[in-house]
């Protein structure tokens, strides 16, 4: 049994992260960490939970629960795990970062759309961890930089089209719309239920911070620097992403022709599920599982190609993804823990 | 007090056009009718109406009714009104027709996306009933065919861009989500509570029949025809659509360059609200009420103009842009009766 | 035009009067305070209000707002009222107050289940402002305290049953609902989305603050003291309070029995709808609405009568009732501005 | 492994069956049928099972299907379950059904409520399959009645209270609210989203059909024959039941006592949790597992008990408690494949 911890399990992350790893067959939850529950049981914070997760918060704090784990999940925000990832390193441990801090590669782009970072040195080190894309760096590493939700489902919905250049560079959009556990725990008039509920916006239009994530992965399949528009937009329900890609097709493709693309793309991967044809994915169907569901349409009138990818954001947008690079990590099956059934309805 | 009559009461138009018309101060309701509920108190049907709407059921048989009212809205499926507002005119009445039977002036395009239409001699007389941008022709009309939801939203959206010829015409897409109400109160396993609720799905993706509608639309707008890739979403909301438009801009124009235009669009227009830069439209925001709100962004990295609108799709999307035109055919203040501010939360 | 003010306008009991107070036709709505956004438009913090309220927020001071109307809503938290309602009243406005600080007439049990009572000189001239039981006394009030949402509820539904003594006082049960609008909009981590949606949970039980005013108000129509045991409930909902009400019939009375008793005790009010037999209360019928629904069955099996009612908190539970109460208060028919029908769906 | 079929899978019951047997480590899901679609493979109804689970659907033929499992868990409507349960018991086969058809032991009870009965033979065998009140005979069992979704939470919650007889028989009432999914999977138009969303409402007052079964379980218990009020409500959620129970205490019991009782009654008890003294259950954190939460509170002030049980519908209420109750008879161990943590949020 491989001991880990959770840093900053007040959280959804956090909560969700306890759960998977609860039920992981071959690690035990040896500490969880919160700043504002310090000394509190976690299944106070969280009552479903009760009876069955019995671990007092420890403070977040390196030094003082380094030795307890081997392996950390960092659920911090960001900024907040630059001061925890490195000496949770120099300790010796290997971290999986739920944080943006160590997505980027390229120092100025983090220092443009967040703020100035404190340990460079480590951005070439971290494996950006999304398995089905970088999935030998992420075995060999010990940081793992674990993606956004926004990036993980337009990278997986525009990969294959860029990888075979079937696509405009100039033409890609991404509309993405995220349950509201996106937003976080904290107490945010925006988050309140009367607030969020029978509604729906846009938000962050053209300057969301996930944005030169989703860009630095695109670029990288396509080999060629890519921009996209990202929208990214508030749904009225706890979980899931739906991300509705564009782009202009390069060639008359059918839709037919584009699934044999997709088909081919993800044709080993366990999480990624192409669904039948005219079948489109939905959040709903995803919920509580590791899952990417997939499908894509040619819009022949207009030349373009349309692909919908749905995640549970909390899952295979966060904690889901983590403790399956987790799995790449400590050498386990890759779905290890991570092989139930989306819960519908 | 002139008498107006709803066909076709029993769906979710029908039950708002009702809470509209009993509010309005210059009209009488005079008659509903409805195929299933013969015979039967309408607040039978729907108990929000008990106490305060006394009417009987009628069927929907155009000789029976059309001594009972001056005005009809017929809020049947397409094909049904077909049936029934021919009948209706030659007895001399108006019409509001909120079915697509009568939007799409090319009776090949209608039977294109539909089937064989029956009177097309009355394609082109009706006038399309979106009174910003067809008030005159509204106004002397007998027939007026109720604009859809989603075509509404897309053309107050897109329509300021296209008549100052700011975008490219081949770069035109709506990314549209719609409440659950829009799919009809027909017994489907498909619009069941436990089948949306905590969901969200594209469907009809490139073969939605709203696409010829949008298109004729903005074509007219910018006297060009143009194309555009329309991607409607099940949204688990009872009410409200949310556009989000994206095109791309021939020249490098600000956020505020945008707003610019659309604050003259719009400057007389009591319906239409742009908000203030950086509020973005939700629909929670209008629910209940006939505004459409909107916003724009320039997105320059990408070269591309975001236009946000948000209306309820059984008032502006329907029922209250039916009581707009009908005011407009009967000569009162345009805004009467729908003055209402939106009900939040 | 009588000139009326709203002093706490940025909750959502504030916001519900200013929509309600926009539509009605004989009062002029003059000012709006509000603690945190002062100087701001009314309508930044609302944007359901945009370009239809053009306000800026005054600061919650008496002394500058007293001149500005005639009659003023406060619409404040508990203890926070009692500081503005005196100085109001002495500067000879009149006042309908939403809060708890005037609803208790005993001082001591004000002072058990709240604080000390700083102005407990005008308990006695307070009138409980539920028009179908104390229609008098509002009339010729100069301050009239607003009910609570739970009690106006169960006011309404165990009343008649209490004043023609048809059951046990010892058996009376509450078992209430309410939407999560009731818990204000105070940024707390118990009222987020994430928190409420798809939950469902009892709070305070046993314990709640609304306990000794459903007493007040069933004691003063049984003219005797009664006991009711309370369980209020959060509804995953905006909008609506349902109350299961539960007694023991002291003989043995059928369902149409009781169902008589209810018409005549209602037959002349019109925001109280006893709905047809086997029609049960929905609090989507009546959102948006000042309307009560009742029903009540007689469960001969136990000897028991259930009754059910169903509200819109924030209009028939709040603002709307305080529309009523100002309407009686100043003289215009009972129902001014406040009969549109409920918004459904 | 032992071979497992679902007969009756199309609806929301069998889709959780083979969500939880699926992810269940010693029987192996062999066979499901449904009526309606025949031949079609399962993860075609529901998408949810894509590429997971590859069963074509069987029509629902004891004969066809019973040599292909060993255990058979029959989710059909009653009066269908009477048509294929005796056939599958003589083919030797061991049942869980989870209809109402073999729950009540008393014939005329059951013809009373439902119709009459065709297989009265088999009420007598059949186990009430609620492991926490008769674990033993339901190990011996080859017919195990799986209790209804209500009558499991208003057991668990009122049980203590009657076998300690600490509570008047005469006083109990059963308030529960359930999520949409009880309603079933068939096209209504009560069911559709837009009637159930912001809606709640009670229905079957005093008539309901779970009350015969919630009066067996309680009566056993007390060894004495028991009424209970019970009134069922409708929550626009998908799961979750929340029991709140009320009775008179037959003595000064203060909430800390009564909790001693409730530790006692299920101190081994894996899967009902008394939370922690003032933590109410909330539907929300049990949601896709199967625990039952509990809290008891004594409201002095009316000498009354009032209890809540939290469950979800669908497992604890349905197909969790079906697979406990396959691990008893199977003599694996009880919560075997039943441990996962809800899913919150």
């Amino acid at each position: 049994m491989i001991r880990v911890a959770v840093v900053g399990a007040s959280g959804y992350t956090g909560v969700e992260l306890i759960r998977l790893l609860h039920s992981h067959p071959s690690v035990e939850l040896a500490c969880v960490t919160s700043r504002q529950n310090v000394g509190e049981e976690i299944s106070a914070v969280f009552p479903s939970l009760a009876e069955q997760v019995n671990l007092i918060c420890d403070p977040v704090d390196p030094g003082l629960v380094a030795g307890k784990a081997d392996l950390f999940f960092t659920a911090l925000p960001h900024k907040t795990a630059m001061d925890v990832v490195p000496p949770l390193l120099e300790a010796g441990k290997r971290v999986v970062d739920l944080s943006a801090d160590y997505r980027l590669r390229d120092v100025n782009v983090y220092s443009h759309w967040y703020q100035e970072h404190t340990s460079p040195e480590l951005l070439g080190e971290a494996a950006y961890g999304l398995p089905e894309f970088y999935r030998e760096k992420i075995r060999e590493a010990r940081l793992v930089a674990n993606p956004g939700c926004y990036p993980t489902s337009v990278a997986l919905a525009m990969g294959p089209l860029l990888r075979h250049d079937l696509v405009d560079r100039h033409s890609l959009i991404a509309d993405c719309k995220s349950g509201t556990s996106g937003a976080g725990r904290s107490a945010k008039v925006g988050s309140l239920f009367c607030e969020v509920n029978e509604g729906f916006k846009a938000y962050g239009v053209g300057a969301h911070r996930h944005t030169p994530e989703i860009e630095q992965t695109l670029s990288e399949v396509a080999a060629e620097s890519v921009r996209v528009t990202f929208t990214p937009h508030l749904l009225p329900v706890s979980r899931g992403i739906l991300a509705t890609c564009y782009a202009g097709l390069k060639s008359d493709m059918s839709t037919s022709d584009l699934r044999e693309v997709y088909r081919e793309a993800y044709s080993g991967e366990f999480f990624v599920r192409l669904l039948g044809e005219g079948v489109m994915p939905d959040i709903a169907r995803v919920r509580g599982s590791n899952f990417c569901d997939l499908n894509v349409v040619s819009d022949l009138r207009s030349q373009r190609v349309v692909v919908c990818a749905s995640i549970d954001n909390l899952v295979k947008g966060a904690a889901g993804q983590a403790v399956q690079n987790m799995n790449l990590m400590l050498g386990f099956e890759e779905a290890l823990g991570l092989t139930g059934l989306p819960v519908f309805p």
